[in-house]
């Protein structure tokens, strides 16, 4: 690979002689490149994010998955049938955004996909279907529409189909930040999942999805949340209930019409996973939220219902199944036609973290 | 006041003589008080509590707040009828430990007792009865048999019996350790609760207590919970989760055949106040608890079921409704006889934020 | 030790009847204590601390501590030459305040302090004289002039005089809290100090007294400073260095004319120790404070200069080597004739951590 | 840009076949693609970083640099005369590693470069000359030999040359970091600097550069260090202590003959920027460092002396203001002929921040 520069016009740049070309030859030489040359990309007064604005349809993804379990196995190797969305503005890698990976998997019915972990946090988010339990270091999580499941880094899991539907559901991780970071390490399990029955509810749950209580056992701050799987029933109540105690005249929904609850870490309070942030927002019918920008990059997925995503300059009529991103910085107001559900998740803990993060909401609800 | 100084004898004192006894004046002149007299008592190898090991009988407590409820008015200026544990080594104020108030309030049918806040943290604990709500910040919180309920420092709160029945109940609250630190504040509210609604969940339970979850309108992290009422049925769930883990073989519960929850801010994972620490126990029949040494006090209730209380030199049969306090540093064994529940209150996060708590766990199931 | 109840008149107290008092007599005899009769003393609208305010005289202190050092010796079972300064209104117990113990300490010439450890958290400040070096840890560390010391909680320690002259200095330590709350541990040392070398610098300040850099051997949190002594030089060019941003125009001092540093742990940019504060204050000539209440008590000692302290009604004037406290929520305002330099110390680290803390500021400053 | 999706052999890859053509069609088509053809690439055993090991020469930089400062200008829009390290593995761009940005800035006598401010966070370290101050948010730096100066985000800074000799310094950023995660704000600020002053010692450490002392007047803790000069005296003098207690048998060293420090945040004891470590490093003559792999990547200065590096596979002879880069996961072993002094930065808070750090230290000095 070799170092190549392109002298640019404009205020600050030098003039163009042989001695700056010879200069910049050998510069090149010594894999040098000035910031003058570049820092109007590097350095812009916003974020430019590579990735667009860009929507994913379930209509259109779906068969591709059901066609792709006709012809592709699932196993040690391949390890899962996942089909990833690429964004078009960053050069056809798998990546949804510079951060984050979603994809769409798909277990035939009795599938098996094998035991594996990864210094990737992940998630899954069932839009429909049910069926699948994922072991999680020997745990089996029931899989089920609405639910939200976690598989924090380091983790051993494995999922496998007890019945005779197939299962397609959505697959969060942090891989395009892992692999650009050079901080991923990747290790097999047993070929087929560790612990096949099939609870209702996780023993990650029956230890730590109860409200405001913690098994005296485990008191330390934990780096991932403990919880396994996030049940759609209390994430329906609490949307639920915030949009109630709006009628009565309270606070709690993040806007007008507009209730919203992050999935968190019981043993801190803060994210689920280090690199990755969750969250469940419900639009009343006929609402449009604020504007917002923000640093980092988040997918949504509708969950059910349909309304408009502004995201920039691009406008799409979304619904149950439908994703769409929303690069750094890029403005986004969804619009609902009814009551319209969404899931949404992003890479915001890592600006937290790491202070640099920014948040700019306009509009009439601001 | 005077100072008045005590020779003592013993190694590294000096002689006595008339010029010590005229130092001695001297010192007491000044307001002094040499180290070498009293360094016995004030620094000793282990803590010598002035607090004892002590029981107050449900059956004793109960009659007498009854009694009150026929004599003693609720209303401004006494503001609360309350009746508090005096431990006999504290020199008879009304303090259960060096720093922990535990008293029997009591309220007659369509009682009110009027709002006010102060700096001190509280909580209540239902052993029986329902009919009570109390008003936290103007948000009526039901009170029911075996629910746990806050009111943080500063909190305006009053309460209001709705119903035909008396009833009565445990408030827990830090104020000899306010009282003996000078940080104590207090503020009196209406003379009538505001609200006198009776909805079944409190708005704070609305927005809060659901498992894993909260409103992303509030993500930063809160001094006390946000979570107004700990509800029985879900503590009693965790309890009964632990036990089953158990059966199937999995880890859970604190010790064999013990199970714990222990009430958490869900903002933070950290304890409900800063101050207080409360858990819920549950032993099987026929379970020994590990015996334990803390640093710091603590105040347990039977809630259900009968056993034994092993604390320091001291054993008492005990059964529902009653209390004991642990002072710092001495030895506690609980048994059980049938499955027996407990809950305990505690100043534990006061040592553990001043880095100054130490616990020693010895017996057959350390 | 029995409980006595006192009816009071006044708002919401029950009518006298021999009902009551039979109540009141049931009440004692299970070791119970009404509320209502006491909350006026255990819960008042401000903080009403038993402490006062007062001062002691570093002239009339001194000859004492010399006289002591004739008549009292100084070793195993008494352990220290410690004279305590007992606030009038804590009932004759050696404590300047509910929380903190200030004490003068003196050793002879070649004299000997021996090892011990314990729980409670301890400085030394020097006002006059060297030639004591005082091991913690196994680390020598020589006391000098202006010096800021620690012995942070179960640390060993002893001190041992090198020199031909005597020497005082100031102790302060968390006793009075150590001893309420019941956590005080103790363990006896060697009965010399284990290094009787005489370096001019610890071995902790040469690892850790470097502006803003760390041994990258030791990167965590450490609940206590490393460094074990704060000298001289560093803490009066601090304050000379406030004072000229100040006559720069620059930000820096805390108020015009009041030059002020604070004492930090650089593990972590915190106190010292867990449960103490420690400062230097500057005032300019005819310099006045703000007047300040803080929740939480505080001792002051005059360095160098001359002027006036007023806490609450009293009023002193003060000079080199004069202490005087500050109790909870009592104003104080510090003049100062010429330039005046005082230290100070405080127990607001344990107000601060169990978010109780409160400050109130008026005057010119403000 | 369109996707295209390569299949590749090897276990749990699909047999070939024109129906999987078809649906590997459909999948570019709809911007999709599957986890099983990238997965070797996307998650491999161990970190793969697209950085490779590399080594820069000041002898061959330094030139370039003052041809530079015949030939570019420098002023508004190119901002700085500023060129940086592009490391060969990663396609061309001006990156040393992933995360950071290495760059010999250079001014000519009496220069001037413009203010601006930026979200990326970045610092300054010299390895010879001295005359130019930076003003950072207004408060003129002085840089000499051996400084390491920050310019955390955000802040307004620009820099002149005072002297009558050009200055050349070492710039370290986290641009490749902000750019890939598209977080990167800019700004423009005065034309030139707006203190021409030239002060020994910043605003910054007259208030912030005590050891263990911190303005009562800022207590609270801050996101990047307040100390905008870490001055090469106090560095020296902390490594050559270190070597001292080695010497006297006390710890302190990182390992035998190895001293370290690291630059922090005085008002938290962390890392002097979110994104940025900066340590120094001495080894005693023919000392050889443990062997150690990091998760994430390093830029090493050699300061004065000469050694051997050897990074994974290559091994340079490296001297005064040689450059060399440690990608992540890579083993590093340094060797030093005689005293050898080494500046070093690092993205390693990035992964300590997001629970990704990982570290492994073999070989004699474990």
């Amino acid at each position: 690979m070799t170092v190549s520069i392109t002298p640019t016009g404009g205020p600050g740049q030098p003039d163009p002689s042989p001695e700056l070309d010879e200069l910049y030859r050998g510069f090149e030489k010594e894999l040098l490149v000035p910031l003058w040359t570049e820092i109007g990309d590097l350095m812009p007064a916003e974020p430019r994010p590579a990735a667009v604005p860009h929507t994913w349809r379930w209509d259109a993804l779906l068969p591709l998955a059901e066609r792709a379990g006709d012809l592709v196995p699932v196993g040690r190797g391949g390890e899962r049938r996942a089909i990833a969305l690429a964004n078009p503005g960053l050069g056809g890698a798998p990546y949804a955004t510079p951060t984050l990976w979603a994809a769409i998997q798909y277990l035939r019915p009795r599938e098996n996909a094998p035991e594996h972990r990864h210094t990737q946090n992940a998630f899954r988010f069932v839009v429909e279907g049910e069926g699948v339990w994922t072991v999680v270091n020997g745990d089996p999580v029931a899989m089920r529409r609405g639910d939200f499941l976690l598989t924090p880094g380091w983790h051993f899991h494995g999922h496998h189909n007890i019945s005779d539907e197939p299962m397609a559901w959505l697959d969060g991780l942090d891989i395009p930040f892992s692999h650009s970071m050079g901080s991923t390490f990747f290790e097999f399990g047993p070929d087929r999942v560790s612990d096949t029955s099939a609870p209702d509810r996780s023993r990650s749950e029956r230890l730590w999805a109860h409200p405001g209580l913690r098994p005296v056992s485990h008191t330390e701050p934990l780096p991932n949340s403990p919880i396994a799987a996030y049940r759609w029933e209390h994430t329906d109540a609490a949307l639920a209930d915030q949009l109630a105690l709006e009628d009565e005249g309270h606070p709690g929904v993040l806007e007008p019409g507009h209730a919203a609850v992050r999935f968190t870490n019981p043993s801190t309070g803060g994210d689920v996973m280090p690199t990755i942030r969750a969250e469940f927002h419900r639009l009343r019918a006929g609402t449009a939220t604020a504007t917002r920008r923000e640093v980092g990059s988040s997918v949504w997925q509708v969950f059910q219902g349909t309304g408009t995503a502004r995201v920039g300059e691009r406008e799409w009529r979304v619904g149950r199944g439908d994703l769409f991103v929303v690069p750094s910085w890029v403005p986004l107001t969804v619009t609902s036609d009814g009551e319209l559900d969404l899931f949404r998740f992003s890479d915001t803990p890592i600006f937290e973290r790491l202070n640099a993060d920014r948040v700019h909401v306009e509009g009439p609800h601001q």
